[in-house]
């Protein structure tokens, strides 16, 4: 099975939803909205509500999910928009961000507008043949998730000075910042399919897997990965001090002189050249810390694939397929 | 009556809930989501949700309007967050604003989260004797005014560059970035009182009503009043050329070298001593602009109370008559 194909028939039936639901006046600040939507993106999140809903309920739940599943790219879209902006990151998705388009005032209304309409794409899935008992388990999955994110971003911001961050730390960082949103798209999915809460929630636990090994995969792609696949600037990570995976474990490898270097790399003051951090990512990957991390994030997607297996009563065996082959594309894609 | 006593009995109710409710990590993020709700303001909006409720249903439905004013509560001040951000406004409620004292980053994310809190708040409704229909309404209701507030504040930034603003752009303008709160806050009283959709509609006019005369009268104290009760700077807005329905009239009725004078005062990049804003307020008084705004909220508030004279079917009459008593506050204060 190519997921990549997959993902793009989903991420078709999704932009197509939102593009024909948000559009408005002032202009710019629609096409500020929307920038970073028709930049492209792998859309995973609303590949995973679509597919749990049609893996747990056949065609009809996935139909029902797709303004779930709109309401999960939107929301996550506005957080990257607002991420950008606290992180200055020039690039995304292989273009400028908004924040460097429209200034900082558009990138913060356009992330507001953004945000507000995850919400309305969720009431609307009453007209999409959700009852309103199940919008509103729905509207309580996309709130409890928003406040993760919100929370998550602001311990990253905050582990950026300090070195005090222990693996646990980054952990739960990470569920906050990645695994909520997915937590959420595998929980909206079901409330699609009208699955127990039982199974909601387990599936909610596939999900926040499936995000912290999505995001060490990502924190590897920021260092070793492509910037002509990713889309991203390399070494961004490194130059903001982030207490990613790899640094973490590289600082608690690395001795003498090799850790004092790392540690004066990951000052978010320090003055940087290419060649520091590339130094700086070369003794990431002598001090073993790669493996570790991809071990790690391995360790995670087994355990997210597990609860794929154990799930009993599913209806579409080619979903719960696909669903195990995204898994793996989670941490060893390159883009 | 003294309303100012009524909207400090709601504040209390409202602040209590809010305070309850809002609390996580990291703390600092916390702490700066609820700086200007400790600060404290009006209480304007949610004293409109739990009175129009009252008015209509009676104290049970004031009791299950709590969690939708304490909604739109958190969604105005996440709204003040995010425009002080823009506006470059160094205090608010008579101390200084989020970014000032956490950064812009922390002022982005605690906006953030209050939006997110806002929706979660009407998602708790159902523990708080709504039905879930009732709080798919409420939701409606606080996206669609979430969507409008983030496009008159667009609309509001790109007023700054124009001359070209008529008194109508003005009106749509501020619908969308205060009568619509405003207009959602009155809604939500009613659909907390089970009011048949003629009335929330009804409601929904009176508080848009209320809202375009309330920032009239903000346009008016920003040049006029006392910084010592308002809280806010003087000045601001011609500051940064914004065009409150006074410079508009003012551009309109002034000529030549006076007229000249205000064009060059409202341009955002022009630099302004204190005596040069004082002489464009003095000019602005002088041009008449100043009795013609009171004048039009006065008409404001008038098709406002009359909406609320003509609602039948009120089961509190004191509501109704503090409601009267708030719309006159609204084109009256001083604070």
């Amino acid at each position: 099975m190519d997921i990549e194909l997959v993902l793009v028939k989903y991420a078709r039936l999704v932009d197509h939803f939102i593009l024909e639901h948000l559009s408005g006046t002032p202009e710019s600040l629609y096409q500020a909205a929307l920038h970073l939507v028709k930049a492209g993106g792998k859309r995973l999140r609303p590949a995973i509500a679509m597919l749990v809903a049609r893996m747990l309920g056949g065609i009809e739940a996935e139909s029902r999910a797709l303004p779930l599943a709109a309401a999960i790219e939107v929301s996550h879209t506005f957080t990257l928009i607002h991420d950008d902006i606290m992180d200055r990151d020039d690039y995304r998705r292989g273009v400028p961000t908004v924040h460097k388009l429209w200034g900082e005032s558009w990138a913060i209304l356009a992330g507001d507008l953004l945000h507000a309409y995850a919400y309305k794409f969720i009431v609307s899935s009453v007209d999409h043949g959700l009852s309103k008992g199940e919008a509103h388990e729905a509207m309580k999955v996309l709130t409890t998730a928003g406040i993760k994110v919100s929370r998550g971003q602001a311990y990253d911001l905050l582990f950026e000075k300090t070195l005090d961050v222990t693996v646990a730390d980054y952990l739960d960082m990470v569920y906050h910042k990645t695994g909520a949103m997915m937590e959420a798209s595998a929980k909206l999915g079901a409330v699609a399919a009208r699955a127990e809460s039982e199974v909601v929630e387990l599936l909610g636990q596939y999900g926040s897997l499936l995000g912290v090994a999505f995001q060490v995969r990502d924190d590897y792609l920021g260092m070793f990965g492509d910037p002509e696949k990713t889309g991203k600037p390399i070494y961004s990570d490194l130059r903001r001090g982030k207490k990613t995976l790899l640094a973490i474990y590289a600082l608690s490898k690395l001795k003498g002189e090799e850790r004092e270097f790392l540690v004066k790399l990951l000052d978010p003051n320090t003055p940087k050249s290419l060649e520091d951090l590339e130094r700086g990512a070369m003794l990431v990957k002598e001090s073993g810390a790669v493996d570790e991390a991809l071990r790690l994030s391995r360790v995670y997607a087994d355990r997210a694939k597990e609860i794929l297996l154990s799930l009993r009563n599913v209806v579409n065996e080619d979903a719960r397929e696909a669903l195990l082959v995204l898994t793996e594309y989670a941490i060893t894609r390159d883009r």
